[in-house]
């Protein structure tokens, strides 16, 4: 089996792509960033879906974003509440960190480069999504050219891969994709300001794709929200 | 005066370069990376450098490349010793940190677009250098096009420039152009492996690099050795 560098955030999304990663026959080892973002219960969400998929052990790299701050998941920034979808549609939303899936991306290719791998699955997706930059799929193949020159695998000839298999998928389609596979999505987290208990607000963009996706693809929503 | 993001490690090649954003007319924002190397003085004397040319705040991030390794500067490695040119020209070394410089640039991108800068300052240099594939100008120019597509800045049409000023340069020709904008290289860090007092090798290949450049360009050599 070819080994693959998953990035796992404890979410819908890269539940899937971990899913996908093993289906398509890689054997992950996952990476998890605890990058200073408020949600992180999500943090422990991520073990638990990976253990829900026999993945043993989760490599954890620290790096502490609020020194750089700038957006409402790592700074004193209120997470936008309510926002219908036509307000949704338009722009980058606060809770947009900049350069993060840049940074994901680095730590990826570093871990990739030591264990071996020459493939990296990251759960990005632009159809049902915040409309940030650093999801699109221009922006994942500068990164994989990037990789190349970047590291001495690069240097003596190898090339790596950076998967996104999401990339054109809408939310439900994740969904129908991770049921099919078996992703218990009962352990995902997606909310942006979660409770102190852990429970999703129900209210921020994060929390209203996700409930449309579940609505959408026809399949309960599995998603414990906090008691308003 | 523009803002400028300027990485900065404690050794030479950074301090020059940030004298070159400063005499370019730059309003320099520096940006330090603990990383986990096993030279931290670099850190201290990184500060140092940066007091020394009226830099006030330093930014400092915090990330463990420790859990990732494979590299001497972040694993228990030996740091190779008393290596002849003639080897040194050969290869990438075991002090090659896997994605390192493609983290550092994303850091700094992330803290560009969150101060407002759309200029980067890193102290690579592709002449008298140990081969890291980080440091290549192709490297630089993938990691530059990659900033525009990674951020909200460049989705809304603004541009960024890593500036690589050292690039081309020897040794030698970096050593007098920091003399002559007033570089006090006797605060700067050079060595891999220094002893628990701060006092420089000798032996590893940083070291040998920096003294051959200050013989090379007729400079004394301020550096502290350790003693044997």
């Amino acid at each position: 089996m070819k080994r693959a560098v998953v990035l796992l955030s404890g979410g819908l999304d890269s539940a899937t792509c971990l899913a996908l990663a093993r289906s398509s026959g890689f054997e992950p080892e996952c990476l998890l960033v605890r990058y200073g973002q408020r949600h992180q219960v999500e943090l422990e969400r991520a073990r638990a879906v990976a253990r829900s998929m026999g993945v043993g052990a989760v490599r954890e790299v620290t790096v502490d974003l609020r020194t750089i701050g700038g957006s409402a998941l790592t700074a004193d920034v209120p997470v936008p509440k309510d926002r219908p979808e036509s307000e949704r549609a338009r722009g980058i939303p606060v809770t947009y960190v900049p350069a993060r899936n840049t940074l994901l991306l680095a730590l990826a290719l570093g871990l990739a480069e030591v264990v071996g791998a020459r493939d990296i699955f990251i759960g990005v997706n632009a159809v049902d999504y915040s409309g940030y930059p650093d999801c699109r799929p221009e922006f994942i193949q500068a990164f994989e050219a990037l990789a190349t020159l970047a590291t001495r695998a690069g240097v003596e000839g190898e090339r790596f891969r950076i998967h996104a298999p999401l990339s054109g998928l809408s939310k439900a389609e994740i969904i129908r994709t991770g049921v099919r596979l078996g992703v218990d999505y009962a352990l995902t987290h997606s909310c942006y300001d979660p409770a102190p208990d852990g429970g999703a607000c129900g209210r921020c963009d994060s929390c209203l794709i996700r409930r449309l996706g579940f609505q959408a693809a026809g399949v309960p929503d599995p998603t414990r929200y906090a008691a308003r």
